[in-house]
């Protein structure tokens, strides 16, 4: 069976995402997609509108084939960490294609560009410096190096934020040294920030998001998503109350930043020079997290970037935690999967090299307790009984079997 | 000018607390009264119900002369430390006398007790530490000691909790060897402890305070407190909405375990071996402080030592940060006086070993550090605008001056 790895966060999971891994397969020539998703904390430092076991079930039911989760290690990161980690993960589930979306869409561009940062580095190194040191921030700066390179020829913008993507995806390959083939998606429509919804049936997931947290209104956003999103969010809201959003944990942000000393504020991951006693300013001063992050906001970090920040303060994740960790995933956690999937993961699993889990209990790691730990404070924005039910599922879950039951 | 210390909480001024003061300056024939009152969190391991400016007005409309506050590294503390730090500080704001309330209210009793335990001290020591290890509590394992020793005469039960502070404050007067003098008042009518509110005009402060948490009605309380108390609960409660109590800390405790490993609950001040465990275990499956309490709770501590722990582990104060601090009070902080007051500051603030400071800006001082973070976090139990009212009220309060104006 040949499977195509797709990376994704489905914050959630809507009509682009259901083209992008129809797509894959099919230009990939393969039988299986398998999504490497984030867990309940995402990539942009925001805590996912709803946990990661419904939008395990959200990509299932539309049709993707084996969802494995990417570790808080991993994703909560730079770009560059998050699809290290993404591409290591579906290598070890052995993934010999990855699929990406794009802005750009045509994989020989993507090929060619990698070919030409390559022989390009130290001058590319040297521009990114230059502009770091002009105090802004190293996706900005990235950017702005590549347009200083002048490229010619068939080369991918990475000015754009899912070229920019691709990119790590492919050079995270390249450091990995497999024999993964990269195919790459045109985006559909909505541009990657698009934040109103459009009148076409595909939109960003950003504006799926303000439509549900600004309007409350899910008719709204029938037309976007499949019919199995739809029913888990109502679903989801129906059993818990509420979605998640940065706001309900903004009292727990403030009172951690309070209790905390400068020196154990600089011990946290992602926490440089210079941003404690901003952070320490700021959480004195606020009164939402919307403000705080205004608050703390300059040119030389990325919204983003301190978004993560937050999250790691959050859950107390500290530099040296990240560091003694290894540096590759030491585990596949596997979150759900339908009959095909099933079937992929029975001829695959005597050749995998990592093991894959689909319990947490009794399986000892420091990655998968950074996990936990995250999902332990990611329920806390429920009250009793709701955040008992919510961790039981995180804790005893064992994965999801899709059997067109739903 | 002849002035008498008293130890207090004032949580709230009451009756009982009137009379004690007014008998003070009668036994001790003074013309002054200054109370060294806890902060915003308290000996028994618990959140003031009001902050610490208002039952500084308390005490000064009852005619309190002179009020200065207990830092938090003294006031969250077992007994002996809590007495040593009262003591010390009352010591350097020159009292030479020290009134406490008890159940004895025989002075000579206590002068006797503090001798014959003096004369029988490694007996003593060895029955408590027979006690201890038998696993009960510190507190008890004293008073059963007390009684082993069958002590003869004229002495003092020590298995009362006032005569146990009683005896604290005198043996710390032993060791900080001054000349003070020791007077007791024998505790009028209601035990410490009593629960409900009695026919008499005197009740306990815990009494008070249930009627407050649990009946929210003030005019049940109406005849146990002066009309000084009764108008600045008033209030506190129009002005904040709200009293504190331990459970609206409850979902920040609870973040705050979850978010800490093992080893890091292991380093705060007052979490013993064993302990980390169980309260790791309890902070995932209760749903309230009175729950989690009652998970933790064993033989071997009392229920306010664990309060003081979990306060300790909400202010994340370290055993390290209290080991390094000086033993003795740097500073007095003076929180308000009426003219009396103000006139006997005058006299004596030459003499004065230590500073004595009206204001928290510009002073510099680890102890001082301590009380403006827990400050801090007593504010979030309220939402803005009423956090900023209570925190710049906090840091730029000048001591309350009571001019008989209210």
């Amino acid at each position: 069976m040949n499977s195509v790895g797709i990376v994704a966060e489905y914050n959630p999971f809507h009509n682009g995402h259901r083209f992008q891994f129809q797509s894959a397969k099919k230009l990939a020539q393969s039988d299986i997609a398998i999504a490497v998703m984030s867990g309940n904390f995402l990539q942009r430092g925001e805590p996912a509108l709803v946990n990661k076991w419904t939008r395990t079930k959200m990509a299932l039911q539309a049709g993707v084939d084996i969802v494995i989760e990417l570790p808080y290690a991993f994703a909560v990161q730079n770009a560059e960490i998050f699809a290290y980690g993404a591409v290591s993960l579906l290598n070890a589930i052995g993934c010999r294609n990855i699929c990406f979306g794009s802005e750009s869409g045509d994989i020989h561009q993507f090929y060619e560009t990698v070919q030409f940062i390559n022989d390009h580095k130290d001058e590319y190194d040297t521009y990114i410096r230059k502009f770091i040191k002009q105090g802004i921030s190293y996706p900005s700066a990235l950017s702005s190096a590549f347009k200083e390179l002048k490229p010619n020829g068939n080369i991918v913008d990475l000015t754009k934020p899912n070229n920019i993507l691709g990119y790590h995806y492919m050079t995270a390959g390249e450091i990995i040294n497999t024999s993964i083939s990269f195919h790459t998606v045109k985006r559909k429509s909505a541009e990657h920030h698009d934040e109103y919804l459009s009148g076409s049936s595909i939109t960003s997931a950003t504006s799926i998001r303000k439509s549900i947290h600004f309007h409350s209104d899910f008719n709204e956003i029938r037309e976007y998503v499949p019919n199995g999103t739809f029913i888990e969010l109502h679903n989801y809201h129906d059993m818990f109350g509420q979605f998640h959003s940065w706001e309900q944990y903004w009292s727990l942000l403030q009172y951690k930043i309070l209790s905390m000393t400068k020196e154990e504020l600089e011990e946290i991951y992602d926490v440089s020079e210079g941003l404690e006693n901003r952070l320490i300013k700021a959480s004195q001063s606020s009164s939402s997290f919307e403000e705080f992050m205004t608050f703390i906001k300059t040119k030389r970090y990325t919204w983003t970037r301190l978004q993560r920040t937050c999250i790691h303060i959050l859950t107390n994740t500290k530099k040296q935690t990240i560091q003694s960790l290894d540096k590759n995933p030491q585990y596949i956690r596997l979150l759900g999967m339908n009959e095909r999937g099933r079937e992929y993961v029975r001829t695959i699993k005597k050749e995998l090299q990592v093991p894959l889990i689909s319990k947490v209990s009794g399986f000892q790691n420091d990655m998968l307790e950074l996990d936990l730990k995250a999902s332990n404070i990611y329920a806390l924005a429920l009250s009793e009984p709701e955040r008992s039910i919510l961790l039981k599922q995180e804790f005893a879950q064992p994965p999801i079997l899709y059997e067109n039951k739903y």
